[in-house]
């Protein structure tokens, strides 16, 4: 494949037909300018508080980026050669960038019809403006290119934040944060743009290594005693109170199921007794983990926090990868999630009262009609997550409104999440999600079961005023 | 969104794509005048037996319509607040219907995309000749207009069973149901046109409340005493044969699972008197219903009807509601159902007997092409019911050909059944699965796959000859 | 319906839509003309030694043919009304062929919308230049026309292969197989057309009928005593190399599940005793099975044998076809499978190996997106293979790609393999697939996602450089 002049086409990712393309290209003008709501992401307020530059093109791109690598490790390179720093100080990784991209460009057809190709199309092209597309001829070229514009000041990370119209952007931290960039952020205020989530996954898997470190943490900044439940449930709840002080909207839960059964007080205080002495198994772990976010719930009760599930995920399942280059490294495989069963403890006690909100995702496409839409279309408490992860693509968001809006509605979604931890990537991915709304509505619209100024008002809402009222403070 | 002028397009739910349009406008036309066979619904046989009138439109719109009802409550509203009635006498509800009307009519933006919106669109357009949409300006007109409308002597049911063109219409009827309005019905020539279907779901759950109490209203009405289990086979058959003699095509079976195992004789006889003499657990009442379902199946070998299995949905998921309002309240949620194993030991006994017949449902989409279709391709004695409940929409009729047809052809399935409450709504739902047939279809002409003649003849076996001969006495 | 002119359209299976149905078109004639890479099949290779003919028409499309009897069964004939032959040699079945053939023909309506009747109609048409679709009045005329250029040279085996362009068929074999028919190709020079694949299940399920008579067919042929565990293991590994030596290229495996979990040597040991002296229960037997799996890998990485795994398939569910008429009678029914924790053990011990490669396949469409793509999309050692049995469809085919693609891309599949027992079916298939993939190809060329020049790359790719890529000689 030789380079060629590259563009985007202003009707990418819309529908094919014709008729229906017209009516996605109206609906999708309607919402490409609004601002960006981005509720839950993975960027580091630090670097926003620094006003950061993004270092060199492999440090932006493919360094960080767990999509990008592992499909290049798919095709047998190693993490260690895409410049991923193993754990071990002395073990050898590639620190030559330039190489680094090379092979990224040199391994471009690898992405075809996935998600990343589709991003990095829009950044390099949008953001950068670079002409010709990434292969072996091009690779230096792009990288030299890149490297200059990454040197402006206008590509630091708060010139970008302006250019990409991000209204909002929530990050994601420990327990035991202690905001303080947050702080300076809102000093400078920004307090409304940048705000943290509450992520206590360390501290609710008593069964996990680090749990015992973490709660240290977590006692430590909250200046409670963590030695009995009590103790802990409070430093928790001191916690919660300090990030909405400091602008959080929600919290975050990342568990390996949606078990929500509390526990008796007398077991979870045994289990969380029995963790401080020592390692306690799977089981209990994951019983105090459900018991958790029961209790978290009890909490959003209080505090207006909003909950947000994730569960689902293997993580780690490359045992040889997690050890040399620790978690988040492209081996977390989603496994079957049981959802209406495993909600039934926290939607008795809270789904009817109205000062409760939980937004459920999935990566386990078969719960979104059997189980998601039909919890989400009648609890009021429940709204349900744009496609996550592997399902933040054309096809994964597509098939979530066919399956999901037949029984829940556009109404009982959250509107477009995105959860990147590629900074450049949020408006090609909030675009991409404009796009596909706009195709599925105009399906409806050219199958005349929606007029288009019905259509037309609910792709902005889901573009803007969802996620906005998902999230809102209360 | 102002109203509009308000009226239904000639193709709606057709495929947007115009060669496939007009294909599918014509395989379409081939059927949409055939009158409708409808074996499965939960229509009271005495509202058409005294030829009711439907009351006003809250009552025959809203509140005994639990689709339309929890897409409320999802969003806030109580059941009671749109009119549906507290268990308890002394509790509140909304009395007034022209408020009721006017929560939905303000709400109407929440039911787009959803089968419900086409179904009411559908209602009020073509039945009812109304011409402006639902909203807050809009809603008292339209309340007058409906009101006026239901009034004259033609919106009565059986002014609107002839309108329809309902060929045959089954009721779901208790196996201690008296059968007196079918008796009525019978004697003024209306016989073939509705009759009763056996539903013994109530009798066969032995862990549930009021099973008792059910196992006593049967022997009451067989006249058999049920004291041990024999006498409870005995009632059970000896109503079956009360349900034929009435005119009763089938049986219609709501179980948690489609476990079919039967039990060993004193094993069974050992639960029924243990559940006699007091409670049982639910592993007891799960083990004897699946026994039920092998002996349910014996039965129909003897006496012709045709099973009916509706397995999997969690019932009364959310308890305060049960609570307050009993069952069939908008919060039973679908569940996975594993088919293939659980049926085993009923299609070892009867699936290759030509006297045994057995339709199978599920809203759980992920065994159509995994279980339900190869199941439906190999044994003679099964056929895949029509997509049920939440699946009852243009996606989901549209998922189930897709997942389907590959493995079990067209003519392993029983072609169209509706599952309503809503008398109204018949003829919507009839033509809904009349148009997503046919544009299914359609792209099997498109691809030349098929031939317009064959496809022709397909869309008018689904929509009329399947289900009459699915049901067919015999 | 009667009889018409009867051709294949040029543009079949492709999109309707014109624009995309134009790019298709271009896409598929890229791959049209293409040689056949067959890597999984079930032809006789003693039937291309000896260049057998293929007998009458209903020896050659139905007899053996389990989709196509089964489809008639499920309608009310009996296996031995096709004439399949009983297991007991005094029972009656059909011996008139010409009479199962009209049964054929009479029913070809149940087809529509299968890949039966897809593949049926190019054949029929194609190779045989029929030109009436087969129905009653037109059975025998086709039937005699059929017969007659049976009789001919050109439409035995070895003609067909060449008139077909297959490169490459493997053929699936025992592990004791003689490999005599592959010595007599490989003398003729045939020996890189015609390969043989090693498949052990059943001497890999020691709860099995059959097995210990297995185990000694094993014993026999490899010279080695297999009294022990240990025997065992070294008489499959001489197996392994004697097939390699033949010119295998891959294992297959039909496990019931996914398992691949190592036992202790001592309890493998202890299950291979139990099992020399008398039978063991069902979950030893898988319990081995999975560890088989385990040692397979560990071998492949010594002899560089691709291994297949097809899991999920509950064989025989019908008892009673199993006893009359044997095993692979149209009772296969899938069932639900998991692969991320099951294939953990494997995938830690050699899934970053670069001397190992495994191909997964699945009949359980759940895990595309959620379990297999991941997997595929990170593990070197892992492609996915195409879409299997009742998946071998167009829109089994299509949902592959949409639910596989976004995730893993398209170089960690296998692109297209078939796995048939019907020869004549083979260029059917393979053209299906070309068409299929061209339309997937095509949408993303239309959506401006892909170029078509890109397209036309992975279109060759997918045909044919990817399955002789995953499966090319180490």
């Amino acid at each position: 494949m030789t380079s060629r002049p590259w563009t985007l086409h202003p009707d990418r990712a819309l529908p094919a037909e014709p008729a229906q393309r017209s009516i996605a290209r109206e609906l999708y003008q309607a919402t490409a300018a609004l601002p960006i709501v981005s509720m839950h992401g993975h960027i580091d307020a630090g670097a926003i508080a620094r006003n950061d530059s993004f270092g060199d093109p492999a440090e932006l791109f493919i360094i960080p980026d767990h999509y990008l690598v592992r499909m290049l490790v798919s095709q047998g390179f190693s993490n260690s050669d895409l410049g991923v720093r193993p754990r071990d100080p002395a073990a050898p990784f590639e620190t030559d960038h330039r190489l680094i991209w090379r092979r990224f460009a040199e391994n471009w057809k690898l992405y075809r019809g996935t998600p990343t190709r589709y991003w990095m199309e829009h950044e390099l092209v949008e953001i950068f403006g670079i002409t010709e597309e990434p292969s072996a001829a091009t690779a230096d070229v792009i990288y030299d290119e890149l490297t200059e514009a990454l040197a402006k000041p206008e590509f630091r990370i708060r010139g970008l934040f302006d250019r990409f119209n991000i209204e909002v952007l929530s990050t994601t931290d420990a327990p035991d944060a202690d905001l303080a960039d947050h702080a300076a952020l809102a000093a400078e205020g920004w307090g409304e743009r940048v705000v943290p989530t509450f992520r206590p996954d360390a501290v609710f898997y008593p069964d996990r290594a680090g749990w015992r470190a973490a709660v240290d943490r977590l006692s430590a900044r909250s200046g409670v005693d963590v030695g009995d439940y009590a103790g802990f449930l409070e430093a928790v709840q001191q916690r919660r109170f300090a990030f909405v002080a400091a602008g959080a909207r929600a919290t975050d839960h990342g568990h390996l199921t949606a078990n929500t059964t509390p526990l008796d007080r007398a077991e979870a205080e045994r289990i969380f007794a029995a963790a401080l002495n020592g390692p306690v198994d799977a089981a209990s772990g994951e019983a105090f983990a459900g018991n958790m976010l029961f209790e978290s719930a009890r909490m959003t009760v209080d505090d207006g926090l909003v909950m947000q599930l994730h569960p689902g995920v293997l993580r780690d399942h490359a045992a040889s990868v997690h050890e040399t280059y620790g978690p988040d490294n492209g081996f977390d495989i989603p496994v079957a999630v049981e959802y209406a069963r495993a909600l039934q403890p926290l939607l008795n006690a809270f789904g009817h009262d109205p000062r409760f909100r939980i937004i459920l995702f999935t990566i386990d496409e078969t719960v979104y009609s059997r189980e998601l839409a039909p919890i989400a279309g009648a609890y009021p408490a429940v709204k349900l997550g744009a496609p996550w992860w592997f399902l933040d693509s054309p096809g994964g968001m597509a098939r979530f409104r066919e399956l999901v809006t037949e029984t829940a509605g556009f109404y009982n979604t959250s509107g477009f999440v995105d959860d990147t931890r590629a900074f450049a990537s949020i408006p090609a991915r909030h675009d991409l999600s404009r796009r596909i709304d706009a195709g599925y509505l105009s399906k409806l619209v050219a199958e005349h079961r929606l007029t288009l100024d019905e259509a037309t008002e609910t792709a902005v809402d889901l573009a803007y005023h969802l996620p906005l009222a998902s999230y809102a403070r209360r």
